[in-house]
Formats: structure tokens, sequence, C-alpha cells
């Protein structure tokens, strides 16, 4: 297989995504959006995605760690896995890659209004093995650092033994789109005086302290990266 | 379409769900678990899944809402989204419904060795909508209370309209399995005396203070669901 294109590098004030027939929702339109900014940092707040693709005619939705850089998103793995094993047949793999980030609870006086803040994006697209040596070791470094910024620099990098045994799948960020709800909730009118509570409920990850591995040597001081959760 | 037949009833200590070949794992078959209490465990502490199905042969996975009746899941949408008008039709929309927890951020000392502690249902199966009325009022109030439990009781029904806009599929537990990854780092034995850190981070979902609408009726007072937060 031919070694993809390279990544084009993000930059500021780039056009958006273009809008497909499948990135224009059906429902909530208002909530979609195509600016690579926007779509950027809900893909950087983030490290697990749902990553779909089709097995014997059925769908199949994988949780899996991903990073991006600039604009091509990486998905490691075993070569031994189904998915990744078919990303590096041609043409590819056919995936839709989700992210989510909940952001609060949305109660409304009534059932139907209910709703989440959210933002997540959508990317669709053909996923690639990657076989580049330094792309894949750019890749993989990316995923360390996407889960902890700085962490891949403070560990043993992969050996080649590892190195074989690790697939590395590129996707590129073309067919994309955001949705985002935020606010409060929007009741109708007539029950404006119902005796509800209404309002939201914030959500956002929680870090608890770091618990060291029974045989970490003590005179290894917490890292700075770790110190700031 | 025929209604869909009764949901069985969970029952402790009830057989697993059968493996088959698309529940079994090609990679890490020891975190795969069969187990109903486990399923039930890791589909009741979340609220949003992604929602995988194909649509113009491509996958397509959407985050949405759920909640689990026995050995049933419910999703609900507007009667105008794709997937559930899909689930409208004979035979339903075949689909995969993933839900995931990260409980922790495992840092070796090798960046192969990386990994996250997690939770994780799937769900394979045939997606069909709810026509009866009482079971569709049933899954709406199991939506709502499974975001909050509680909840459901403290707002105004859906009326006939807002029924009327509204899909309820349903999706059965008979296709299942879960993959939990526990515990800390495992480093090779040749690594164990390099100088990095190496534990876990704990991560769990953080609720914020509550934030009322501002148009609440300051004398309702915080509900006691809420103040559990």
């Amino acid at each position: 297989m031919a070694a993809p294109p390279p990544s084009p590098a993000s930059s500021p004030g780039a056009a958006p995504y273009p809008a497909t027939d499948r990135t224009v929702p059906t429902r909530s339109r208002e909530r979609a959006s195509y600016d690579r900014d926007a779509v950027h940092a809900i893909l950087d707040a983030g490290y697990v995605c749902h990553l779909g693709f089709v097995r014997n005619g059925a769908p199949v939705v994988l949780p899996t760690l991903y990073a991006r850089v600039g604009e091509r998103l990486y998905v490691h793995g075993s070569t031994g896995s189904r998915p990744l094993r078919g990303a590096g047949e041609d043409p590819g793999l056919a995936v839709c890659l989700t992210v989510t980030h909940v952001d609060g609870l949305v109660l409304a006086r009534s059932a139907f209004h209910h709703s989440i803040n959210y933002r997540s994006v959508m990317v669709h697209g053909t996923a690639r093995q990657v076989t580049d040596p330094a792309e894949r070791a750019t890749a993989l470094d990316a995923v360390v650092d996407h889960v902890l910024p700085g962490r891949a620099a403070d560990c043993r990098p992969a050996n080649a033994k590892e190195l074989a045994a690790t697939a590395v799948v590129a996707l590129d960020l073309t067919e994309v789109s955001a949705k985002i709800r935020t606010g409060g909730p929007s009741d109708d009118p007539e029950d404006l005086s119902l005796p509800h509570w209404t309002g939201v409920l914030p959500v956002s990850p929680g870090y608890g302290p770091p618990v060291p591995a029974d045989d970490l040597d003590p005179s290894i001081a917490l890292p700075g990266y770790l110190d700031r959760h």
C-alpha cells in the first residue's frame, strides 16, 4: 500500500470543513459546527473515541484511544486487532470515529425538554495503516501525550519488537462535523409556573490523587504533568 | 410491525450471556465478561452510549442517551432521526451499542505498556421501534431516571403532541459482552529499574454545584436527588 500523503498542518482561521450529506444532521442543525478550531478543541479535550466500522455487514463500535496531529487522527492497537488489520488492506477501512464530552445534565420542567450539554465530533472516512517508521513513531508518542501531555518524553519508547506488534492507523480530518449544546433548559411558556427545580447539573471529568505502583522506587518524585491534576 | 416480546426480568445469578463469534474479542480475552450482573452494573453506571449502525454501506456512530429496563435497552429521539426511522421498518435496524467508562490512566515505565482502566459493554442486535403506549411511557421515564434517578417523578410527563414526536427504540440484551481492565501497570522485568514514575491516575465523573435556571422560582428548593451529588 502506498504511504498516505503528509498531513496538512492545522492553520488558525482556515476554511471550515465542508458540509456533506452525512455531516449535516437531520435534527438540531443549529447545534452543528464545521469550524476547524472548534473541532480541534473538542478532539484535543479527550483521548477515548468510539470507532465504528462494518464487519460482515453489521456495525461494530469499539472504544479506543486516539490522538490528533494537525489534520490527521491516529489510533493504535495490536496488529492482531480485526479493524486494524482491515485498515491494512486496500482500500482501507470505512470508519466513523466519534468523540463525545458530556458537560451537563439539563433539567427542564417537562420530561420532553430534558437534555444534555455536550460537545461531540464525528469523523467519517477511510482508515489506513501507517507504515512509515517516522510517522508511526510520531503517532505513538502523540497517543501517549494526548492522554497525558508530557508523558511521552518520560517513559521508555517502544523497542523493535513492540513496534512490530503495534498497528497504527490514520484517519484524515476531511469529512468532519461537531455538535455542541450549551446553556440552560428551554421550557415551553405554559410550563414556567410548574413547581419543579430547573437548571443544569455541570459534569466534567474528575481526577483522583495519583496511585503509585507497588514497586515504584520511592525516591522517584511525582512528575509535574501529574501534579497539575 | 408486531409489538416486541415482553422483556424478561433480570434475575440475580442468571446464566451468563452466551459468547458468540462477535462477542469474543480477538485481543485481551481475559478482560471479557459475559456475566449479567457485571454487564448490568456497567450499563447502569452510565447514561450516554455510542450507537453504531450502517447507512449507505458506511458506519455511523451517534452519541445518545439510553436506559436499561431488565434485559432491554431503550434509546429515544425525534421521529425524524434517521436511525430511529430505520428501526421502525422491518426487520428493524442492525446496531452495535457501546457504553464505556474510563476509570484510570495506567502509566507504565514503557510507552508500550501504557493503558487505560475501563469498563465497557458492547451490545449487538436489532433495534426495533416501540409502539405499545405503556412500554413507551416506561421507556421514556427510564431514560430520564437513568440520567438522574428520581427525576422522572419530578417533572411534567410528555403530552400527546410530545409523545407523537418521540420515537422509542428497544434493543434486547441477547448478544452482549463486557470488557474490563483494572489494576496497575504491568511492566516488563527489565524495565523495573527505569527512573519513570509509574502507577495509576484515577478518573471518575465529577459533578459541579447545580446551576438554577434564570427563571427558577427561588422558593423551589433543590431536590434531594440533586443534593446527593
